[in-house]
C-alpha cells in the first residue's frame, strides 16, 4: 500500500513541510513533487524560483526555520553592499542563497531547462525526492488589485501582501506547456495517489492547475486526489491565504478551500479543530479525514505525511470496486 | 602648478596605489583615471571589471589590503554555496564584492554604459576622482602561450600566471572606441600632465594604448607624460611583470620598461635602488626622476604622488621654452 508512487503538488513553505514528512514516511525516490513556479521572477538579472528553492532547502535540511524562506546560517553582506551601491533591496537575497540564483541563471542562459537545473541542484544537495517545476516556460501569477495588477513578488514581498486582492491572472498560460516529466509522473504505472499540500490554493496550487494539461492529467490519473487544508480554525497557517479568501468573498475556512477544489479532489484532510466542518465538506462530494495538520516539528510532518498516505490508500480501496463495477 | 588637471592611466593594484596618493596630493576632482578594462570578463553571467573595482575600492578605503583585490572584511558564503552546487569557484567572488558585479550586470543589461555604471558606483562610494573605463566596448587581453591563447583571467587567475607568455593580443581593438570622456579628459583645458602608474606595461597599460585613438590623444595633449616604473631592482612590485619580461626576452629592469614606453613617455620615475639605470634611461630620450617608489603605506603613496606631480611640472617648465623656440 505504501509501496506505490506518489505525486504531490506544492507551493513553498506549507507544501514543503508536508513533502518533507512524506519523504520520511515513504521511500523518497518514489515521491515526485510538482512545484509552483508562478512566483518565479527575474530580479537583479537573476532567475529566482522561490518555491523550488524552498523545496530543495527544506528537503536538504538547509531551510531557514525562522523566516520560512532562504537558507539557515545565512549572511547578508551582499544585501549590505547592494544598499551601499543604491541597488534594490526589497527582495532579500542571502549570501548563501545567492549562489543558487547565480548558478541557475548561468545554467538557464547556457540553454538548460529549469527542470534540468533543478535536477542538478537536487543531486548536489542530496535530495532524493523528484522536484519538478510545473513548467519550463513562464507562467507568472499576477495579482489583481483595485490599484491595478501587480506581478506576484511585487505584491507579496515589496507590498507585503497589503493591497486587497480582487483576483489573479496567470500570465503565459496560453504558451506555457506542462513539464513533460510532470505529465509522465501523473501517468506512470504504480501511481497510487496525488496529494495537494497545505499551500495557498490561489497563488500556489491554482498556477499549477492553470498549466495546460496538468488539471486534466490529474483527473485522468484515476487515483485518489487528496488535499490538506491550509486553513485551520479560520486562519492560514502561513501567509495571506485567509486574508485573500476574505477579500475574494470566499468563506474563510477549510470548507471554503474544499469548495475551491470541488471537482478535482476526492479526499480532504481537515485539522481536528475543524472537525465540525466534516459533514459540510462531505456534502461537497469529498471524503474527509480529520488529523493534526499543524506541522511544528519534523515528527508532526512525518505523522501527517503518514496519515495522508493512509487516507489516500483507503480511498483507493473504496473506489476500486465501484470502478470495476462502473 | 599643482592646480592643473591630471590624467593617469592605471591597471589594478599598483596604479590604484599611486592614484590614491595623487588624490591626497591634489584636489581629487581634478584627477581623471583612465582604467584598463582588458582584464574584464563575463563570469557566472556577471560582468566583472577587476581594475575598475580595484580603483573604486582603493579610493573609497574598501580595498582588501591583504589580497590586493576584492573588499576588506569580506565574507565567502556565496563561494561556499557555489562549491556545494558544483559551480565554478576558481575566480573568488566575496559576498560584499558580488553586489558590485550583480548591480553592474543589471545596469548594463538595462542599457547603461560601463562609464555610466562606474560613475554611479563612484558617487555612491564617495569617490571624487574621475574613474573612467578606457572604452565602453570590449577590448579583451588574450595571452599567447605555447599551448595556445588564453583569455586573460583564465591565464592570470585560473592558471595562476604559470604558462610562459609569448605575446598578447587585444581582442576587439578593431571595433572598440575610446571612451569619449577619456578623450575629453586628454583634450581638456588646464591639463598639465599625463601619468602612467606603476602597472604592468603589457597587460595593464598596453590595452589602454591599444584602444583606437588613445595613444594619439596622449601624444597630442602636449603635456609631459610621466611613467612610474613597476619594476624595482629587477623585480615586479606585484604580479607577473618580471616573469613576463623574462619570457618575452625583454631586459627585466626599469630600463626594459622605459624602452617599452619609448616614443610615448617624456619622464620616467625610477626607484632609488635603480638609480644606476638613470643614465641609460636618459639615453633613451627621457628625463629621469629618482624617488622611493615602493608604496607600503598611505604616506608612501602621497609622497610618491607629490614627487610625480612635481617632476611632471618641472618637465612642463623645461619644455615650454623649447616649444616656443621650435
Amino acid at each position: 500500500m505504501m509501496g506505490g508512487r506518489i505525486v504531490a503538488l506544492s507551493g513553498g513553505v506549507g507544501g514543503a513541510k508536508l513533502v518533507l514528512g512524506l519523504a520520511h514516511a515513504m521511500p523518497p525516490e518514489r515521491l515526485t513533487v510538482i512545484v509552483n513556479t508562478g512566483d518565479d521572477f527575474e530580479h537583479l538579472g537573476l532567475a529566482i524560483s522561490p518555491d523550488l528553492d524552498t523545496l530543495l532547502y527544506t528537503l536538504s535540511g538547509q531551510a531557514n526555520p525562522e523566516t520560512g524562506w532562504g537558507r539557515r546560517d545565512e549572511g547578508w553582506r551582499f544585501m549590505e553592499a547592494m544598499a551601499e551601491l543604491g541597488g534594490e533591496t526589497w527582495f532579500r537575497l542571502g549570501d548563501h542563497d545567492l549562489a543558487t540564483h547565480v548558478e541557475r541563471t548561468r545554467r538557464l542562459a547556457a540553454g538548460a531547462t529549469l527542470t534540468e537545473v533543478t535536477a542538478v541542484f537536487a543531486a548536489r544537495l542530496g535530495v532524493k525526492v523528484g522536484v519538478l517545476p510545473m513548467s519550463d516556460q513562464k507562467l507568472r501569477t499576477e495579482v489583481q488589485t483595485p490599484a491595478g495588477p501587480l506581478p506576484f513578488q511585487l505584491y507579496f514581498v515589496r507590498e507585503r501582501a497589503v493591497p486587497p486582492v480582487t483576483g489573479f491572472r496567470f500570465v503565459g498560460r496560453e504558451t506555457a506547456r506542462a513539464n513533460p516529466m510532470a505529465l509522465q509522473a501523473l501517468e506512470q504505472a504504480g501511481l497510487t495517489a496525488i496529494l495537494i499540500g497545505p499551500s495557498n490554493p490561489f497563488i500556489s496550487i491554482d498556477p499549477i492547475l492553470a498549466v495546460p494539461g496538468l488539471r486534466q492529467a490529474i483527473r485522468n490519473a484515476g487515483v485518489p486526489v487528496v488535499a490538506v487544508s491550509p486553513i485551520v480554525a479560520g486562519r492560514a497557517l502561513k501567509g495571506p491565504t485567509a486574508k485573500m479568501m476574505t477579500e475574494l468573498g470566499i468563506e474563510t475556512s477549510a470548507l471554503g478551500v474544499a469548495r475551491h477544489y470541488r471537482g478535482l479532489v476526492d479526499g480532504f484532510v481537515l485539522d481536528e479543530r475543524d472537525a465540525a466542518l466534516a459533514l459540510s465538506i462531505e456534502a461537497e462530494g469529498m471524503a474527509v479525514h480529520v488529523s493534526g495538520t499543524v506541522m511544528a516539528t519534523l515528527d508532526d510532518r512525518v505523522r501527517l505525511g503518514r496519515a495522508v498516505l493512509e487516507f489516500a490508500a483507503r480511498l483507493a480501496v473504496d473506489r476500486a470496486p465501484s470502478r470495476s463495477g462502473g
